[in-house]
């Protein structure tokens, strides 16, 4: 029995648990477990980028071993909306979980779609709720309430419980004017709060931003404006999820008498969830195979790539690899994004290769044209007045915004705002909130087509590799301990590929101190593959100064 | 006979030629060269950071072959200050060069040290000019204009030969009050302006700011008011050679009752180097080691590691692993610093690991606590107000800034401002700049004990390793072409160390195909290792869904 089985067992089921496995203590992989009664109801299911410190690893999700153990108690998964780090690790972890799904259409449908792609969407149950939908799941009453983010049909869901209601917000804000989809259902939330609210748990991305995240519609006023400027191509990189977005440049581009392209294939997929749904009906975009034939003053892109990807469109068109669009000097990019942590250098890169084919760059460092998704401190402020909530747990932040908002949080007159992280299982009630147990939790890489542990054997390997190379050597020796042939010594990336040089000068110091050995020595695997090693290692350090991952291999003939 | 021997000998010796190997295009490595009468001087020969994209190289410079091959005619090198990205390839490149060094006291010292690491303080022939100094040159006369920057002793070039006077302004801002040594010497700047100046060849770093720098007094009082709010320690992160910053902050813990103490090694060596030239002489550091003893309230430190480096001081108390220096909850951090680009998500890491300790964090977007030391625009227009140059030519800066920096002079009613890029010969008299020729350059990298090309095939594998991983094998066949053991498979860093399963499985399928081979086929070496190759491709495709750097080798008995 391990410490997280015996854990549960001395949980209370009268008591109402609220237990992150990834989200509390950074911005992405959100997977959050509702405990009561014995039961589990898990909202979001997200994956994150790769860790800079890690080469090759792209997506990263939550380990959750935890909750897969207690399969049979987990009644349900609610996703709030269609983000990555919110439901893309749905097609990589759902056959550990095996639980019913909840989700709004549009949501839905880009679910649909990655779960086609592994071959999954015939086993997967989704069930469809309407916006404002309402859902009993196992002892949790759960109800949609319509908030407004960078995507379509973002939801708070509303968990009832006999302890209380809990509000987990998701990623929100409060747009007046978001432009696809209705404003934020604040009335409901007053409701809501009015009935007592027991908990909110909530977005904490922006709580160091004062004021208000700002509206998708002064984007397009401003949009609509800065397309005015320009005589020659322009094209926007933005996020393909971001359908608002979508939809306001093609209509700065329609009054500036320009068309609008789609290059790249998210945006297409999106564009398609989304009218699908009943979004973007009205406009009509091109494909990019047909922007060759318009006059450079008609053309409007929209581009993927804003983060500086090297296969997404924008680099392929910054290096002119792109198989149908060209951008030319007095061309202009605009950025209509932020910039995610850790891409600063790739965009970078990307906005120095374009500037070198004198393309004109527009960033929110030139020129209004981004407005974030997430909730400022007013907004966070206007909320808790609207729920009156008992208490506030701080997610989706790393730990710098949690302690934040949590101060924010006390300020706002709220009377407890605990500070949780992965792993730590909070009871919301009865009773004050109080840490009362912390299980296993961690992070899974998809590698090729397996998920390993972020912090196992494999993925510290393959830091020392790419932090300090590798070298490897098979020795080839009989049974009696004669040495077969000269050590096979591979050193990949470490010396030119043309150059045998190294290699044979490292070879002769190792087949030196194997024959060094005496014979009984050279019959003992372990001895020859010590030996082997550290003559290996003290002739990279003396012939090339370098402390490679070594590998030494022994074949008895 | 290649290009640049055909160039150079085109080159009319009467011309006054700008050629940049570095820093023309990008911050950081900056190697200056100016060719008259068939000689060649350099100005300033610096390294810069390692590309995210190889790990494991973390330090960079120019290839300087064009100028190597052509050493008899290079009569010196100038160091403008004593920034890495200034003088730091001087240690690894003097050997291919063997050219005296001028520089100012300070820099000097700095540079001594760095010499004498590596062996090298007797070899090199270095000349220390006074502030103000002249020197005669081969066909240049030089004369040093004193500026303010970020360290002790920023000097711009005036460069005089028979065909004008070049002005290579190095780092520079026109600091009101820089607190260690004199202002910037405007007054000498008009002089020469007077005198007449063909071009100025001058830093873009800070182009798309606005206004002014700032004055580093405008830190010191409001790092005074900032240590009054704090109670307990004060740690302060800043750069080690920012020599005012340091006075600046043991300034403002005097003034709070606080002693400062210094954390890290690079801090103790550039105070060493500022006391040894008359800097810092009444300001009286604590060691580490002696910080323990005092109350909490009366401490301040001063700590390496802004960037969120692992190793520097900062990190190691961050991750309570530090031998002497601890901080506790409600202590605080200040970086007094910028983030240089790339170093976000390390420096966010940090600043987490000490959030989650409890410690406060301020930075630059809390409160005023750095200025930069770079020229903003309004800087600039002063300059070339001052100097009424015949031309400006943009360095120090990615593609964008110079760009940027051009259409600025230009503006300025500079008459020419020609954008040139690492490589590039630029006539610069008589008549109108031209680029009139490109010469070879690159980027070398320091791996190990030597300089590798970063666009070669070794860096190449470096990062096909990194990004994808390494598989090995070794083959073993008679020469009448028996397989004589199974397949050796090195996976480092692809699977499990303890783990033999997959490696046993890969081996069976290269096996399986080897063995398909005809006995003739298998005395091929060429066709053994490519079907080897093959088949461990496919395998760890199915198996692992991977496509790791393959190497395989035969070994023959």
């Amino acid at each position: 029995m391990d410490g997280s089985q015996l854990a549960t067992a001395l949980w209370d089921k009268r008591e109402l648990i609220f237990l992150p496995l990834g989200g509390a203590g950074e911005i992405g992989m959100n997977l959050n477990l509702y405990g009561y009664g014995g039961k589990w109801l898990m909202v979001d299911l997200g994956v994150t980028f790769g860790d800079d410190r890690v080469p090759g690893i792209d997506v990263v999700m939550p380990d959750p071993t935890f909750i897969a153990d207690r399969r049979r108690d987990l009644v349900g998964l609610v996703l709030t909306h269609a983000h990555e780090d919110h439901l893309g690790a749905v097609q990589h972890l759902w056959q550990r979980l095996k639980c019913p799904i909840w989700a709004t259409p549009f949501t839905a449908t880009v679910l649909a779609r990655k779960l086609r792609e592994v071959g999954m969407e015939r086993e997967v149950p989704v069930t469809v709720l309407p916006m404002s939908g309402r859902a009993t799941i196992g002892p949790f009453e759960i109800e949609l309430v319509t908030l407004t983010h960078s995507i379509p049909e973002p939801n708070a869901v509303a968990i009832r419980t006999p302890v209380g209601t809990v509000i987990h917000t998701g990623d929100w804000k409060f747009d007046s004017d978001p432009l696809i989809g209705p404003v934020a259902d604040e009335e409901r939330l007053r409701e809501i709060g009015r009935e007592g609210v027991l908990a909110v748990i909530g977005d904490s991305t922006n709580v160091f931003r004062e004021g208000e995240a700002g509206s998708e519609s002064e984007v397009r006023d401003s949009l609509c404006d800065l397309f005015g400027d320009y005589r020659q191509r322009i094209a926007v990189a933005c996020f393909a999820s971001n359908i608002a977005r979508l939809e306001t440049i093609a209509v700065a581009a329609a009054e500036n008498g320009r068309r609008t392209a789609l290059v790249g294939r998210s945006l297409r997929n999106m564009v398609d969830a989304a009218k699908a749904n009943g979004y973007l009906t009205d406009i009509e975009f091109l494909d990019e195979e047909h922007v060759g034939y318009l006059p450079r003053e008609e053309v409007c892109l929209i581009c993927t790539g804003s983060q500086g990807e090297p296969r997404a469109a924008l680099s392929r068109i910054a290096s002119d690899t792109h198989p149908h669009v060209t951008l030319e000097e007095d061309d202009v990019v605009i950025f209509s994004s932020r910039i995610i942590p850790g891409n600063e250098k790739a965009i970078g890169r990307l906005q120095d290769q374009l500037a070198r084919a004198g393309i004109d760059i527009v960033t929110e460092r030139d020129h209004f044209v981004h407005v974030s998704g997430h909730p400022a401190r007013d907004e966070l402020a206007r909320l808790y007045s609207h729920l009156q909530p008992r208490m506030v747990v701080p997610v989706h932040g790393e730990h710098r915004h949690l302690v934040e908002h949590s101060k924010l949080a006390l300020a706002c007159q709220v009377p407890f705002a605990p500070v949780v992280e992965n792993g730590q299982v909070l009871r919301l009630g009865p009773g004050n909130p109080v840490i009362i147990d912390t299980v296993p939790n961690g992070r899974l890489a998809l590698d090729g087509n397996r998920l390993v542990p972020m912090d196992g054997s494999l993925i510290k390997d393959r830091q020392r590799v790419a932090e300090n190379g590798v070298a490897v050597c098979t020795l080839v020796l009989s049974a009696k301990g004669v040495l077969l042939a000269d050590p096979a010594i591979h050193l990949p990336g470490l010396v030119e590929t043309d150059s045998d040089a190294e290699a044979t000068v490292l070879a002769a110091a190792v087949r030196a101190a194997i024959e060094g050995l005496s014979a009984d020595r050279r019959r003992d695997d372990d001895i020859v593959i010590d030996t082997g090693r550290l003559a290996l290692r003290r002739a990279l350090k003396s012939v090339l100064g370098l402390r490679p991952h070594l590998e030494v291999g022994l074949v008895r003939i």
